[in-house]
Formats: structure tokens, C-alpha cells, sequence
């Protein structure tokens, strides 16, 4: 393809690459410094997770024929099994990712382990919070036919079924899965929701792209928003060094039966009362009292 | 891996997991209920009946190599006749999601055979419209380079290939496929065109991602939006339990010849007039007569 | 599945369809043109480019496995010469869809080869400033745990290494190929940044759904934007037949030092003067003094 | 590649050939000629039916993780649902490639139904069969350490499987389908079992390759055979084209309790009595008394 | 999983075993020594070109659903044109891989693109004898139900079809792929016929497991052989090293209408008489006059 | 597709098959009784081993492109890493599989690092012992071209390398997994070698389909043999059950430089002699002096 000399200068040339990429002194910040030989948490293995949990909450849905009553748990108990080994995985995975006191290996697998019996165990408890999304996702958009069309088509679904998935296994202690999962769905709906928000019953999010939900917001039930919708942070208590200081509460709180329009941002550590209705492409930087109405010009 | 009382005790928690996810009195809302043993919609099929209507629609473009024109109508010909075959199951599958009068299973079959057949006889006119899309998007970005470009890489033809697609269907009389296939094309763009949404020719979206266009939205012909721009419903009348009632006309008619910038909200049963130019972040909930130019501020 | 007579109607309703769908006289404006039996631009092998590169940039990330020191060159020993090898290949591919001269092919064959040899060999000075990116995200979000979390799921990151490995591979003088890639990350972030703009280092845009970047635009080191900013284009000079003119500058340029919030349209052929602050939903169409604070309202 | 005039003429003599091999009459003797549009056996498919029936015949050999006694009901349940929906597909194809009727395809389908769940009821019957063979094979062979090993490592196994499974089905009627199924196992193996033949209890076969068992051949229980071993037809009845005519008993029945040594050939309708012991590289090819013991030389 | 040091330990030990690998002074015999950079045989590949090859010369039998006589010519269309671009490159691996005069690779393709076509205008002729097998096969087993069963399930035609592929691009002087593809039927069937070998039409292997055909044997039309049988050399004439010479003509010819049962050993430069019949499990070295009758004992 | 009636029938049908074959007293024999949640060996894993070792035994041969010797070491450097995580993990497959006291995984974890270890570092010698078997296969045979197309395409190649391999670990203490090993070769090429014989330097054979070498067989150097050659056993001592005993010698010894022609059957713990020729067909149950040349009558 190339004469004989010409193939061996560009050889050349890609060995003083290679060792320029592998050299130490290139590496730092780069480089995962973990220890070796571990199972990085793997995207293909997540995504099944999120398959097997979504196949399991909504049974029938997500299964490449439609179930009889008599298969049903034979499906859910595969599924779940399945689930259990693949989930112990990635949350041992996570935890030498996030270098966890990797030193006895045998005791993080234990409690990989059992975190993921815990999070099964608490799979019928999500299912019935994301049924009540379901419903209000279909009373509140005329164009939804039924409730089936909601559960297999809206993006909004797939966004809460993976933050509450990620919800869960943050509380349960487990690092960087969390977020990966939650990245995931925003990269597939535009909806970005950070697992540590908390979120009540009876949400829905219309259309949702670029909706932004920042890990300290507080949501409470029965809450409807719109596309590009942010509930974000206002601005940041500095360092010394100038960098925002980490793990302050920094985004609104939404208390129960409130819609916000597209486009609005409402941003800070701010409460929005009761029952208020908050319009597009508005700017809410302030507390509001309950039962509000506040809409541009 | 872990001791065997252990092992026991975690298999015991996840058979009543297993119980309780089967109960029939927690599957209410979240089962799919339909008859057993049929299809369901299949995502990876509606993939591949995209991108073969892809493959004939544009040929050449998305082969793995470029064709002869020697070579163009044999590809063209396995490609409609895969489609036939691909697009009449997943109609059936759609028919059977919605519950279509099931009892006759012969008689749904012929029908989707026949609504496959239909849309595939549309498929020229379909690209006519297509084409003049192409040189829509080409004339109205100066940073495009050619036609194969804008074919090859610009998310507004993916877009309008699935939201053109999902329409026909549609008028067809499909259920629940026309509305999956257009979120198909919004995960993959941020760009949500509701299937049922009436657009003309010469078309364009620039960047496109958040861009919304409503269930009764009417386009006509010559019509450029940008990013971010909502074409959505503001109020909807609501049913004696608080619901909107579903069905109503309620999103705008944009007439010829209207250009839309980025972010603008254009909301309601309204009337853009033709010609006129939309500012970005504009909030328009009014009628506008044709020729109108409205800028922010 | 249908009598025989009915099947053969179908038949014939097909091949009608193929003939009119191969007929030339469909086909202008649709229709690839270039040679014959050349490969064309690959999705699945770009995937792979993008997965190779961030693989070397960032090693034992994106391994299924924690790699030791010693296992760490053989694998980008490996991936590197894979990636001269495809991308090679994928050069030869974006020219022969521009239809660059064709006629010699060998000649194409052996610049391509010259082309994917010096985009590898910029590879070290790419990870350094991605390395500032890093470091720019991680100081700039308080929910941020670790550099390694913001290499492994933050959007930004592949939105940042697709453009980087796009835009040199666009000075390299490919064609196609570098507007493919960044529509990759467009696809799965949101992010829409054209391979032409010029980005200094430590930059970093955060949640990013909407973000957009015009071709022309010009940013300098130390900028942070936030989702739904534009940097576009404001009116185009238009030609004889009312077209924009193509290739003329028409994108603001940000100096050092600038926070741009969500949603903010700064637009056309603009300076944004170092170390300013531009507030949320904000629309800028003129030039900004250096440490400027401009808020909404 | 090739000059545009190459190019051309290749172009050319390639459309001479796709019209040569598409003339209808060239295409006697070896176009399949049945109604269009039927699934055609699948290789792929009964590849997954076979590996079902085995994960169900011996639960927790063909499993990627070892099963609880917890799970194992959850998993059969799921493969024998599986496996109803495929082998009633398969069937069907199978009809339809040997022509049955197919004048009314709801019928057919009603009777592939019925087929594969009066196959699926004979499995435990076979199961139980199987198991004396594994038995069988275990105590015959002074290599063999466990049953597992048996089960898992042995030829034998996988071709007494098809074969059991494939004779079933000959038995409920279905064409094609059985003679592929042994043909699948003859290819993996070198043990070529025709479907029709008749094998009982405790059966074995050592090493196996080249072994061959006719159409109408009989086997008692407890018989042992070796490699290269034929129980063939001798020769055949001609009719008056000078052609066998089919369906004739023409292969040997082997009584209870034998052993066949390597390369024994065993020919024609003939009897070999109860107990006997048959050497290896022996020609026989008249009936042998119970008991006999025949060895070369 | 190990302590620290363990590790060390086991990552030295296997650096030293990649030293010794990649060793020059180990690789000679066993490294691949031609250019780098270049396509070796595919495995992958050339299956795909026999499946291809297969679904032209029997139109209908190898495809996914049943074709209608519309949709023939598309699909044989199709097959042939990636039939044409697969082979091309695979011919050039060949090439390259016998290190055939690599200095000028445009001359080369240009070869191999000729190569390429000569095969596919065979197609035709080949497909006429392999009719003519199909044929032989029906009529010489009384187990063959149509000729569809013989296309659809027999090893002989998967052998011959094989054969046949590779004695053409022996002709046509392609190195070491046709070796391979005989190879891949030896695999898959248990019958090994040399692509050197001529063999004349209505040709037929019965069970066929053993059966070997020696590269300078020739076989007349209307033969029928069975499993075991051996076309082999004898002995070979030694050079001053002790060595077989090569191309020497040393294996048997076999004139027309002929049969040979199984585990025949037929060996040495000798001719068997036309319409002969050689018993099973016979040993000939000797010629043999046309009409005879040999049997064992 | 049936009706609902006949549906519910075939549903209690299938739920009564899962009853039964989930059914304690229906599994002894056929089921896994192994500790649970333990990966099984895996074929497809087993697959990639085999081929990682043949890719750096014999460099460059089984890449998709030919290396040069720049790019060598990374490849073997990557392939030996991963060759050491699968191997690690299917020994210890294999060890739970044969129900190694698996009361402390972690020791079992150790082992089987260690002995993948052990095994990579015995490569090279096998290397050097395969060498001198592809020089004996190609000086053996007048119809190889070259020792390239003897270690790419020659089924005794891949019967030699999976013995080798399988051999090794067999002497390392590692259960059933060599005898896997040592089927995937007997399946892909008829040659049946079990991993316990033991075989010195240069040995290749011809064809080979049904030749079979048996666990307690010892070959010399520079030994030939044919297809359907059985070093097999003659008879066992049989236990009080009239079972054969297990692991006493009871294959043949075959010195130094020996040729064996085809289906000759050589049986029971004999020897024979250095130098000596036996012909085909024939049948050895004694001791045979060195020098000697047997033949058929």
C-alpha cells in the first residue's frame, strides 16, 4: 500500500507515539490508578440491568412476546436471578472504581452482595411509585392513548425508571453506578436528572429534552414539568482556591401539585409552594408562596 | 462466595421478591394485558425498517459500499421486499399492542399486509418530499457542503425520514408504531415531531436539539426552525375529573415561508401568518399576521 | 397468509414500486454519485475510532478490565496501530464521498496513510488538553466525586474528545468524516459543537442538552457554559438567489476566562471580552467589554 | 480500483451472470419452489431449540452460572415457553418446505401447535431414556470419571440428544426438520443416526466418528457400539429406472445386551441375536445367533 | 484476588514469557513472515462467500423466508455484486498470504478483481453439475424423500458445492483459499476431497464421514462412493532427503459409473474400469479391467 | 393463533411438563448438583482461549491483518494478559465443576491463578514442539505447499495445538476442562486425541477423520498416521459389577519413527517397535519387534 521505506518510517513514528502515551510522566490525570485485574463497571452490562429491571417492573412489556399468566413468574424469576449476579457485579465493580478499601476483596463482594438483595428487595416499592408516574404521565398529555403506549414509548419513563433505579442504589451506599446509569437516560431522552435528587410520587416530564434536575433538588408528589426545564444551582460557595465547594445544598425544593411550563429555570436553594403553576421560559431565583401563578410579562 | 447459610437466606429473599412481583394485585396499571403469545413491537426491527427505508429512499448512501447504477435495483428490490415483510409483522404487533379486535387473527394479518403494501406505494412521493427537504437544509446552512452532507450527517433528515415515515403510518391507521418511531428519531436527535403533526415540503430544522412540534401542529411549505423551538399547546381544556380532555386541536399553524429562531415558544390553536420571522426566545400565544417580523425585546 | 391471488397483486404493487424507485429521473438530489465500489464513511468503524482513541487518551478506562503498568503499553500499542489502521481506511472513505480526485486511487491511498499517521502523532498534545478539560469539570461541579468520575460519564467528555479528535482531523484537511464524529457525540450528548469552532484548553460545558457552537466560533482557555447556550450565527449575507454565502465568519469569539449560563444566546460575529459573566436566558447580539457581568433583568 | 472501462465491462459480464442463474429455465432441479413469503427452516433457530431441550434435559450443564434449586423451576419455565413458541415455527416451516398442504395456513398452524406441545409432554420420557444412556455411557468407559463429564464432554451425548429429539418428531410427522436435526449432530460429531431408526434404553457409542445407523434400523437396550461402525443397507430393491425404491426395511436389528467393535460393518436386513459380541474390521451380512461371538481372523 | 506481591510476581513472570514469545530467535517456522499491513484469509469471510455462492446456485433454499419469482433476480442481484467485492479481496489475502509477487499491489488487485469475475461467469456451468449431483444423490438413496431434502440437508452437496468453489479458483491459480475452503467442508462434514482433484458429474457421497480424495485423483461422471472409502496415494518417491516429491501423479482414477462401498481403500497412480463395483472394506492397489466385481472374502 | 380455549389447554399442558421435569425425583443423574451462582465452563470462552494460544504460537497467521514486527510484542502482550484472565477463570470453572472442596473459594482463586501462570509459561516449549510437528506435516505430505498453509489450514494442526494445550493442563491438575478442549478439536476435525495420551516431537497426521489416540497411548518422535487409525484399547478387567476398571494402562506404545497407515487398529498395552511401518486396514493386538513392516495379507 505504501513503498517498503515509507512503511517503515510510519511504524516508526507510531512506536514514538505509543511511547509517548505510555510514558508515566504523560499519564497523570489520565490514567486509572486502581488496582489491576478488576472488572470495570461495563455500560453493556448496565444497560442489561436496566433491560432485566424495567422487563421485571412492567412484565409483559419488554419481553419479545406478549406473556401468558402462566409464564409470567417464570420470566420474573429468571430475570431476577439474573439481575442479582449481574448488579452484585457492577456494584463491586463501582466500589474499586471509587477504590473502597479494596484490601479484602472478600469483604467488599459480601457487601456487593447484599446490596443487591437489598435493591431487589426493594423493587416491588419502586414498582408501585413508577405506576403512579405512569398515570400521571397519561392524565396529563391528551395525546397519550393508554397507559401502555406511556410505559413503551415516553421518554419520560425510561428517565424515572433509571433515576429511581439510581435513587436506590445511592442510598444504598453505591459510588459512580449511580450516576452512570443516570447519564445513560439522559443520553437517550435529553432528560437529566442526578440520582441524589429526591423525587415523589405521581412526577411527570413532558417532551423532556434538556430538562435539568441538580442533585440536591426536592420534589414532592403529584409535580408536573416541561421540556428544557432546569431546577439548577445558582451559584456556588467558593474555596480558597476559587472552586466550588462540594456537598451543599444548592437547588430548589418543589413542594407537592406544582406545574412548571418549558423553558423555566428556577434556580438555588429556593422553595416553591403548593400548588403553584410557574410559566415558560421564566427566571425564579426566589422563594414563591404556595399556590402561586407566575408567568412572563 | 458467600457461606452457604448465607447463600440460603439471600435465595429465600429473592423467591419473595419473585412472589410479590408476580402478585396479580401488584400488577395492575404495569402489566401488559393483551392476548398471549404475540409479537410485541420490536425496537431492533423498527431500526432496521428505518434504515432500509433509508437505504431506498437515499440510495447509495447507506450501503457499506458505494453502488454502480448496475447494482442500485437489485438492492432497491430486496431492500422493499425485507421491508413488506418486516413492516407488516410490526403492524400486526402494533395492532395486537392496542387491542385491535383480536378475535380474527386472519383478518388482522390481511389488513396489516394490505397497510404495508399502501405505505410502500407511497414511498416515491415520500422521497419527492424528502429531496426537497435536503435542498432546504443545504441552501439555509452555510456551513453545509454538499447535499450528500446534509443526507449523510445532519440530524434534521433523520428526524424528518422517521417523523414522515411514523406520519403515513399514521394516516393508516397504525397504532402505537407512528408515535415509538418518532421517539426513535427524538433519542437519537433531542428533535420530538409528533407523528400526528401535519408538515409540508421544504422543511428544515438547524441543530434541532430540543426542538418540539405538537400532536395538531400544522406546518406549510418553506418553513426553517431552529433548536429549541417549542411548537406546543398552552392550556387544555380538562374532562370533570381535572384531566385534559384528549383530541382537541391545540398547538399552532405556521403557514408558508416562516422562519423560527432558536428557543422561541409558539403555544395554542394560533396562527402564524405566512412569511413572517419569529425572533429566538420569543413567547408567542397570540395570532400573527402574515409578514409579521418579532424580535425580543 | 394471503389467497394466491391477492399475493401476486401485492407482487406486482412491488415491483412497480422498485421500478419507480430505481428510475433515474427519481433519483437527482437523492442519489450518491460518487464511483462505484468504494467503501463509504462507517458508523460502526467511527464508533470504534472514537472507543480506540478514548482508550488510549484515558487508559484503563475504558478496558473491560483494570490494566497493570505492565499490561498498559501493550494495549495501546495494540489500539494504536488498529487505529491507523481503520482510520486510515475511514480517511480514504470521507474522500472518496467528496469526490476528491478520484482518478489516482493509489495516490489517495498513501495520503490518507500520511493523514491518519499525523493525527496520531498530535494524539499526546490531544490528552494534555483534555487532561485541562478534566480537571476544568471536576473544579467546576460541586457534585463531581473524582477526575475518574468525570472521564467516565460526564458528557462533556465525549462531547470534548469527539471534537477535539474532529476538529484536528477537519485541519488535516478530512472531509465529512470530522462533521460525522461530532454528530456522534451530538446524538448521544446534546451537544452540537461544529469541528471548525476553535476551543482553547481547560473548557468545559456542564449538563450541555441544547448546547450549540457554530462553526466560526472562537473560545478561548478557561470557559465554562452551561446546557442550552448557543454560540450561532445571527443573519448570513445572502447571495443572488437569497441563499447565505458560505464559509464567511459569522460566530461570536469568547476570550479567556468566561462563564456563560444556561440557556443564554450569544450571537454572530461578536467579542465577548475576557472574564466576563453572562447570565441565564440572556440574548447578546453585540459586542461585550472584558469582565463584563450581564444578567437578565 | 479498476479503470472506469474495466469497471464497465466487469459491471457488464456480472449482469450477464445475475441473468444467466435468474432464467427460469436454468433454474430447474434446484430452486425451491414452494408458496413465497413461508419461513424457511432456520439452521440458527434449531440450533437454540436443541441447546433448550438439552438446558432443560440435564438443568444446570448448559447453564453460563449454576443454578439453585431455587431457580431451576424459574428457568425450565422459561425454556419450555421458549421452546413451544420456536419448535411450533419450525414445524410450520417444516410443512411448508415439504409442501404440505397449504392451502389453509390456520389449519397448519393448528397442527404445528398441537405437534410441538405433544413433543414437549414426551419430555420427561426422553429425559428418562437419556439418563440410562448417560448411565451406559459412564459404566462403558474406563476414561470417563463422573456422569457430568459424560454429560457435558461426550459426543455420544450430544448425539443421542439430537437423535432422541429428532425421532420424536419423525414420529409426531414432521418433515425435514428431524433429518436436520441429525444431520446437525453428525456434522458436530461424526455420528450419523438417521431419524427413522429405532434405539433403545442404555444405549452408547465410543468415540464415535464415522459411525453410521441406517433409516430402518433396530436396537435393542443395553447395546455399545464403536467408531466407524455401519449398520447399513446392503443393497437395495431397483426399480425399473434402475433406481432403489424407498421405503424398504434394508438395515440390521441388534437384539438386547451387544457390542459392536470398531469398524465393524453390519449390512442388510438381517438379525443380530441378543448378547452377542460383534469384533472390530468384521463384515457381516447374514443373521447372527444370540450369544455369537464374531471376530476377524 | 492475590496479595500485592503475589501479583508482581505473576505480572514478571508472564513479561518474561512475552519476551520469549516475541523473541526473533523463537518465531522462526511459526511467524507469519509476508508484508504487514495487509488482509490475511478470513475464515468469516469465506463462509459468507460459500453461504453466498450456495444461496445463487439453489435459489430460494438458503434464504431467510421463501422467495417469490419476483424477487429472484434481486436477491441473486445482490448476492453476486457482494459475491464479487468479498471474493476479490479474499483472492488478494491469498495472493498476499503465498507471497505472490506483492512489489506492484495495483497489479495484483487488478488480478484478482479479473479472477473474481472469471469465477462468478462459471457460476452457470457449476450449477449444471451440481444439479446433476442432486440428482445422483435422490436417486441412489432410498432415505432421500426430494430433492430439496438432498439440497437442503445432505454433506455431500455440502462438499461438493465446496469442491467445486475450490477447484475453480484452483484453475484460476488462487493460492492456499481454495486448500481452505475444502477445508472448512472437511470440518463441517467429515469428507476431504482435495481441490486438485477432478471429479465429472452425477457424483455422489453417501454418510460420507472418512471419505478422502486424493489431490491428483479422477473421478468420471456417474460415480457413487460411501463413507470411509480412501482415494489415496500408496507411496511416494522419495527425493535425496527422505522426503516426498511433490506433484507427482500418485492417486487413483476412477472412470465412469462406478461404485465404491464403504471403507474402500483404493490407493496408488491405478484405474478402476468403468461401471465397476468395489466392495466395502476392500484394499486395491492394482488396476482394475471395466466391469468388475470386487468383494471382500 | 389458537383459540382461547384450545390457548388455556396448551398452557396447563406446558405448566404440567415444567411441573415434572422440576420435579426432584425426576433429576438424579441428569442434573448439576454443584455449589450454585458458579460460573460453568464456558465453549465460547474455551473457543477464545484456544485461539488467543494459537495467535501467539504462530504470530501473525491469525490476525485479521498481517503485523509487523514493531506491532508483534504489543499483540502477544495483550493477547497473554487476557489468555491469563479467561484461563484463570475456566480452571476455576473446572475445578467447581468437579466439585473441588470448594468450601474456601479464595484458596481454589489462588490455585488457579497459579496454574494459569504455570501454564503461559510452558508456551514457548510447546511453541518449539509444534514447530517441529508443522515441519514433519509438511515434509510428510507431497501436497503442501509450504509450512504456512500447513499451520493455517491443516486439521492436524488444530488437533495437535488443542492436545498440546489440553495435555498441559491436564498435567497441572485442572479437571474436565481438557477433555473439552480436547472434543472441540475432535469435533471441528474427526481426530479424537484424549489429553491424557502422551506424544513426543514431530507427530502429524493425515486427513485424519476417525482417528482416535486413547488416554493411556504413549507415542515417540517422528511418528505418522493416517485417517481412521484406533490406538485404542482391547479389553478391560472388569469389576464385580461387570464394570471396566478404571485408569489402567490399556493403550498401545508406539516408539520412535513409526508410520501407520489408514484404519489400521492397533489395540491394548503392546508396543511397537521403533522404525516400523504398519499398513492400512490392519488389526494389532500384540507386541511388534522394531523394524517390522505389517501389511494386509
Amino acid at each position: 500500500m505504501t513503498t517498503k521505506y515509507k512503511e517503515i518510517e510510519t511504524r516508526q513514528k507510531l512506536s514514538r507515539v505509543i511511547e509517548e502515551l505510555s510514558d508515566e510522566r504523560n499519564l497523570k490525570t489520565v490514567v486509572f490508578s486502581g488496582s489491576s485485574g478488576m472488572c470495570m463497571p461495563s455500560m453493556a452490562v448496565l444497560k442489561e440491568i436496566i433491560n432485566l429491571a424495567r422487563s421485571v417492573l412492567f412484565p409483559g412489556y419488554f419481553e419479545e412476546k406478549t406473556l401468558s399468566a402462566y409464564d409470567r413468574k417464570y420470566h420474573i424469576g429468571v430475570a431476577i436471578e439474573r439481575l442479582h449476579s449481574l448488579l452484585r457485579d457492577q456494584v463491586l465493580a463501582g466500589m474499586c472504581f471509587a477504590e473502597c478499601e479494596c484490601e479484602d476483596l472478600g469483604e467488599l463482594e459480601k457487601k456487593a452482595d447484599e446490596i443487591a438483595t437489598t435493591f431487589l428487595e426493594r423493587l416491588p416499592e419502586m414498582r408501585e411509585t413508577l405506576a403512579s408516574d405512569v398515570v400521571a404521565s397519561y392524565n396529563g398529555d391528551p395525546a397519550a392513548k393508554s397507559y401502555g403506549e406511556v410505559i413503551f414509548c415516553y421518554p419520560v419513563m425510561k428517565a424515572l425508571t433509571n433515576y429511581r433505579v439510581a435513587h436506590e442504589l445511592l442510598l444504598l451506599g453505591v459510588p459512580i453506578i449511580p450516576r452512570f446509569i443516570s447519564e445513560m437516560a439522559h443520553s437517550e431522552t435529553g432528560i437529566d436528572i442526578h440520582p441524589g435528587a429526591k423525587i415523589g410520587k405521581s412526577f411527570t416530564i413532558d417532551h423532556g429534552t434538556g430538562t435539568v434536575i441538580g442533585e440536591t433538588a426536592v420534589i414532592g408528589n403529584n409535580v408536573k414539568i416541561y421540556q428544557g426545564v432546569t431546577l439548577g444551582a445558582k451559584s456556588f460557595p467558593l474555596d480558597d482556591n476559587g472552586n466550588p465547594i462540594k456537598g451543599i445544598p444548592r437547588h430548589p425544593h418543589l413542594e407537592d401539585d406544582i406545574i412548571v411550563y418549558s423553558n423555566a429555570s428556577i434556580l438555588g436553594n429556593i422553595t416553591i409552594g403548593r400548588g403553584s403553576i410557574i410559566g415558560g421560559n421564566t427566571w425564579i431565583d426566589y422563594d414563591v408562596p404556595a399556590g402561586s401563578r407566575i408567568f412572563k410579562r
